[in-house]
């Protein structure tokens, strides 16, 4: 399977290139770093489950924590890992042409249960420093139970595609733009607040710089 | 196949109910009524494909924007649609425990196409004003011919589970406690930001009410 081609349709010409899919890796990286919480998709006797869960990558592979889903999974069953940001509602002229903006990736390949202890412990450090960087060094790290007790799901990078939608409503040049009503876009935006210590953590241990530092900034 | 039942084992157990399964439907409808983009799934020559979508809800069905998905889906096909909230990073002594703070539900069900006009309507009104408030009677609301274009499907809500976790890392009081690691939480808002108008807007027009007011609100 390549790389779905991007049908070029009037509809898709006309939008201004706000809606654009991308075959641009450089855009898949960007929007796999900027989040950590993918949707991993398989099928379970016939019937599609799609579970929320961690991931992390390296150039040419995703590693997903095993869930739910792990458990019906055997070696190269497909899967598709989708992970998307929402980035604000367009609120048009016409109800038809509400719509959101978003960055979506969808991974489609196979997923293999990493087995290998070396490369469990990479990608375990991987998945760790992607959602949480500067905790792999900070933290325990796994002992060799801990690291047996953990599934690791990798799965390849090569076959993925990208849909971005930016801007503005695309009714401002039609028939409604003579109707009065207000149009734009509400923009979402997503922050990281406050650290919460463990109500169990002993007074005066303070937050170390590399938690403290995220505190406000940018999500997604 | 009925509501899944929550296994309840000794790790559930020891996570003092800090993530935990709920059969209760006000948090399914908490969770659906929090966000407006969902993951749906289907499986489309035998592989899953996950696609992201808005819905909307009544109190038994769920009506989800028709996508690429919906050109495999005939009456009946199976679906699983997740919609996942997620509210922080679980900082723990240890990386094995680390995880996160997370709202979601997951919807099993067969996807119908609605063809009844005025379910259509009534589903895209719902849709509409599940995420944007206040823009059904606002907008202009779907012509006959734009109504015939769009792709609406239902899924019933009566097989949902729901999974929620909240709280501190589970090991302040295990062994690691005594590591001097600082632990804890590392909380995820998103909120709404400030109406963007669209360039093509005639000067003046002030932004109604109805959006104005979402500014600074919290989402999700």
């Amino acid at each position: 399977m390549a790389l779905e081609p991007l049908p070029e349709t009037d509809r898709t010409r006309h939008r201004r290139l706000r809606e654009q899919g991308s075959l641009d890796r450089a855009d898949l990286n960007a929007i796999l770093d900027a989040g950590f919480v993918c949707h991993l998709g398989v099928v379970v006797d016939g019937r599609p489950l799609v579970v929320p869960t961690v991931y992390g990558r390296d150039e040419r592979q995703l590693y997903l924590h095993g869930s739910v889903a792990s458990r019906s999974l055997a070696g190269g069953t497909p899967v598709c890992v989708t992970v998307t940001h929402v980035d604000g509602l367009v609120l048009a002229r016409s109800v038809f042409e509400h719509g959101v903006n978003y960055r979506s990736a969808m991974i489609h390949g196979e997923a293999r249960k990493v087995t290998d202890p070396e490369e469990r412990l990479a990608g375990l450090r991987l998945l760790t420093e992607h959602a949480a960087p500067g905790q792999w060094s900070y933290a325990r790290r796994p002992s060799r139970r801990e690291l047996a007790a953990t599934t690791l799901l990798a799965v390849s990078l090569e076959e993925a595609s990208v849909k971005i939608r930016t801007g503005a409503p695309d009714d401002g040049d039609g028939p409604d733009a003579a109707l009065g009503i207000w149009a734009g876009t509400l923009p979402l935006t997503s922050a990281w607040g406050s650290p919460v210590p463990d109500p169990l953590l002993p007074a005066g241990l303070p937050v170390p710089g590399h938690i403290a530092r995220r505190e406000g900034t940018r999500h997604g």
